[in-house]
């Protein structure tokens, strides 16, 4: 069972983080850092380095595809190179799967026509740009054999039910044991429903410019 | 404010990168990723590379420390250089937090003698042999500056109480929204207690050889 998570130059890295880190202990599981050449990629803030193993075209039909998301995935999503990739994985993947704007490359590969999908709550009525009913509200949507997740951290919640879909629910279960997965957020929130006005007042100064573009894009003003 | 991760081989890498991307976009905030040398390392799964940025001593008095755990973590806590580099960093630190066995090393540098605190749940019990009072049924423990979180997980909860701290409740709320953090698991559990015995029994083949120990070491048949 090959995962290949695609890692690029301004990648959000909890993105990829999340899922390998849930998937990378079921028995048989090999999780595959793949990317535009081997060598190091920095990630949205400039402030991490991660490693790519193995070029794209290296990896062609593996079992399970995890894209990431981050300001880096509309670069990728308009990227020829990419989108071949993406379009050849998908025609024989078991579950081809994204976190966040990692749906971008899904879509421009076709994967997401006609199908129900998400990404991150900034940026979810772009998915309609690719044949796809955007869903606003579900943290984890399956459509077939392609599921997408919310934001950022919701790929954790993505990745404990493709384990269970993969080997199983007891396995997810003890992968969730093992990440001590019981989460307790100090505050209510994660959502634009859920955050105080207050605290949306701090996001201007936390949006990189790609998420101002999609949010510009989203209001009909770019 | 710098904010100092160490990266080591064998360390688990959503130790690091769940605070990482908590505490990333406080306005301010500059995480700077310290190990041994600059260079890669790999996690515990021999899957993924993170770079180190700068070495240890480059990094002398970072305002908060945050050490991920994993199996690399006994060895760093018996190491006099990583013991050396903790120590004195804690002594002017603002903030000095663990993530799950991350723990072992804040314990060798004497941070933990008379705090309550905890670390992963098949742990937790070796936290006295540094003079720390083990809490098990806590997910992020808070004593004077030192926070420690439970496993792997945990390190998301502890990193917005961190950030409530150092930058205020809105900012915090802020970043949770930014990284979607409305947690969903498909299944409850993330806890022994809360793990149905078939789950429990998939564990023998995920836990790595110093997980092994030190269960061993707790059950005292080490």
């Amino acid at each position: 069972m090959d995962i290949a998570i695609p890692l690029y130059a301004d990648m959000t890295a909890l993105d990829a983080i999340g899922p390998y880190e849930t998937l990378n202990r079921i028995p048989g599981a090999r999780i595959l850092f793949v990317g535009e050449q081997p060598g190091e990629i920095r990630t949205d803030t400039g402030m991490l380095g991660l490693t790519v193993d193995h070029a794209l075209e290296d990896v062609p039909r593996p079992d399970v595809v995890i894209v990431p998301g981050g300001i880096g995935s509309r670069r990728i999503a308009r990227d020829d190179r990419w989108i071949a990739w993406m379009r050849d994985a998908h025609d024989h993947t078991t579950w081809t799967t994204s976190v966040c704007t990692g749906a971008m490359l899904l879509g421009a590969a076709g994967a997401l026509d006609g199908r129900r999908a998400t990404t991150h709550w900034s940026t979810v009525h772009v998915l309609t740009e690719y044949g796809a009913t955007p869903v606003g509200d579900e943290r984890v949507v399956e459509d077939g054999k392609v599921i997408t997740a919310a934001g950022v951290s919701a790929g954790i919640d993505m990745a404990l039910t493709l384990a269970a879909r993969i080997a199983g629910e007891d396995v997810a279960r003890a992968a969730q044991l093992m990440m001590e997965y019981a989460p307790e957020p100090p505050f209510a929130g994660g959502t634009p429903l859920t955050t105080p006005p207050s605290a949306l007042e701090q996001l201007p100064g936390m949006l990189v410019p790609l998420e101002v573009e999609f949010a510009q894009e989203q209001a009909g003003t770019a």
